[in-house]
């Protein structure tokens, strides 16, 4: 331990004060809600901004070949400890989902110098965690962990605006796509790494605790289940002759939710998307799609409950005299934190006296991406009644400040 | 009995080359579908059609302030049975849903001629029973039944196409709108009424029968329910902290099947539309909307199962911590059809030998409108696989042919 009495006060004053200065009308395309995302001006003067802060307090920055900034008190090449976050919005969104965690971030680095501490920092701003420029999430975390190819950034990656690639707005915007390998080295020499971001739920706020420590990332099945029923006249057909894929969808909803819970662990099942065709009144559907995100920290749990729908989909149509047919969009395994590291965060926050758990993420964010080459752990703080991707997000700047202290000691004590 | 020996082959033969010419270009706006409705040229070539083949036969054809064709055999005023449907089509319609029913109604006209009968006969071609002109269903024989007001003809009713008024249409095309309330004489002096139809489903080719007669035609309740949930982060919200409307959805989807089974008679419940909002598959949704249609024969049978659904799904949204809200859109009684009517039509059918039965209209047809002052019944064809309001529609001119001999035996074992 440092020793140190951080002002929380002050620091909450500050984090308030960027937070705030960040939803200016210079920060967003969008007179209604916070909209920024890679290559707009907007996107371009929230770099400058942190850049600007950054210089002021002895940080040299600089930008990786696709736009990811980064911020280090220590040379190239040399050991350091990584923090920061994300500060694109979704189109509709907020002022604090991953700015928060950026301005933390950066309260971090200030008090740092503040305290004279000398711990070895380089702050990362992610590019494009929300995918509100090319429908892609955590592209600059992924391009950094290569998990994307080459022809996905000159092709298939385009742009939601304008629909070209992701390849000619980079080239456009004075960065070098060619040399997107060499994203890679961000995270060379990083010796750990703490993201806090924003819950997007409502479990702190529900067990009244300022803080969570998360010791996991949950991996997650996005699939898709279409039941082929019959379209038939609604008033016309008898109950005995009709093929209607509305009720194995309400069936599977029902099924889903008892295998969710049974399988507990963490795990979550939920049906977002519903599509119904043709979708009139009078008329039995034909068809209906419908989405699964299927979530947890344990892959078996949640994976096996996936598992199970799908089956139980096929079962529930065959019994009716249908089929449906299940494909999985997308899976991505669970990201385990860094023991070290959480229970570092944890003996800070337990001394702070303050009420914090420890709790799996259910979203996705770029420690993902991280984790595959570094030792990381993320914080979060609550967020009003779970609200996030929306103009009415809230959190709490003191929160924000408490995360920043529990960091910043958690960093010392692990050096 | 007329003892005449109806050439049934005959019938077919010319009620098929019928049917096909009048799905010729001249009489359908898509080269796609079948897409025919009131005031365009394509409805007007059609109306002339008719109008052409009734005279040919002795017919005097006139037309009612609003558009709506009538043709009798006998000067206006003394008593005729009506026979007839109509001859628009939804907008990707097929070739028979209406305009066979006209045909038919033509061909016993012909037969009466033919065989020398005498009967005396009013064929109506009711307008715009689809909707398509104006979104307004059953429109002229509601007209001719004054279920609708002046403000609905002036003002509330408008084109599909263009957003103008019905009477603002009804005038360009020569129309009279200021007499509507004359369009109520169509009626007078119709000392019966049967309409032939395509089933528009697949209870008679599933229990292979070629005649359907119909003795009731269902009553039915059109409603929403809308449930409001808590839309959060699908990933980061744990099981218990839901209020997924989804659910509430599912719930009621199976209660309304089991209570449409349990009620018997006839009764039958649909969901038809649902839509989520925000509908994403990564987001657990804010609110469902879904619609009933919940119809039947029997009026308190029917009744009691919208009220019953309603009060379920209040129940199961509270059980969750959720609201829904049901409201009616729209609801209409059942229509008995007049039993000597039904009778004769039977007597006749049985004396054929072909297979037949009785059954229920679970669609609604401008014999609603007819039958406040009318005896009334309606006599089903069977369509194929139950397919209508679509280009793949089938029906056979032969169980035409087999409609017409004993619409035409039937009305005169009643004089």
């Amino acid at each position: 331990m440092t020793g140190v009495a951080v002002d929380r006060e002050r620091s909450a004053a500050r984090i308030e004060s960027d937070i705030e200065h960040l939803s200016g009308a210079a920060y967003t395309r969008s007179t209604d809600a916070i909209r920024r995302y890679a290559y707009t001006p907007e996107y371009r003067t929230t770099l400058d901004w942190f850049a600007g802060e950054l210089e002021s307090i002895g940080f040299t920055v600089t930008e990786d070949p696709v736009g990811t900034m980064v911020a280090r008190n220590r040379p190239p090449g040399e050991p350091a400890f990584g923090v920061g976050s994300h500060c694109d919005s979704n189109r509709n969104g907020g002022k604090y989902d991953g700015t928060m965690g950026v301005v933390t971030a950066l309260e971090v680095c200030r008090l740092d110098v503040e305290h004279e501490l000398g711990l070895p920092l380089q702050l990362i701003s992610f590019l494009e965690e929300e995918g509100s420029g090319f429908g892609q999430m955590l592209l600059g975390s992924r391009i950094i962990a290569q998990r994307i190819t080459e022809d996905d950034l000159r092709e298939r990656f385009r742009a939601v605006d304008d629909g070209r690639s992701f390849w000619e707005h980079a080239e456009e915007a004075g960065y070098e796509p060619t040399r997107w390998r060499e994203c890679a080295s961000v995270l060379d020499g990083l010796t750990g790494w703490i993201e806090m971001h924003i819950e997007q739920a409502r479990v702190l706020q529900d067990t009244h605790n300022r803080i969570g420590l998360v010791d996991a990332i949950a991996g997650y099945v996005h699939a898709d289940v279409v039941v082929q029923g019959r379209g038939d006249h609604a008033g016309a057909t008898p109950m005995d002759l009709r093929l209607d894929p509305t009720l194995v969808l309400a069936e599977t909803a029902i099924e889903l939710e008892r295998l969710a819970r049974a399988a507990g662990r963490g795990t979550v099942g939920t049906i977002g998307e519903i599509e119904v065709d043709p979708s009139l009144i009078n008329a039995i559907a034909s068809s209906v799609r419908f989405s699964l995100d299927i979530r947890g920290p344990v892959d078996d749990a949640y994976r096996d409950v996936a598992a199970e729908i799908a089956a139980f989909a096929a079962h529930a149509a065959e019994a009716r005299g249908m089929r449906a047919e299940y494909a999985e969009r997308q899976t991505l395994p669970a990201t385990p934190m860094d023991e070290r590291i959480v229970g570092a965060l944890e003996a800070v926050a337990a001394a702070t006296g303050e009420p914090y758990r420890r709790m799996h993420s259910g979203a996705a964010h770029d420690t993902m991406c991280v984790a595959d080459r570094v030792p990381t752990a993320m914080v979060f703080v609550p967020c009003k009644d779970g609200i996030s991707h929306h103009p009415a997000e809230e959190a709490d700047p003191a929160d924000a400040a408490l995360a920043a202290a529990i960091i910043l000691e958690a960093i010392a004590s692990l050096h």
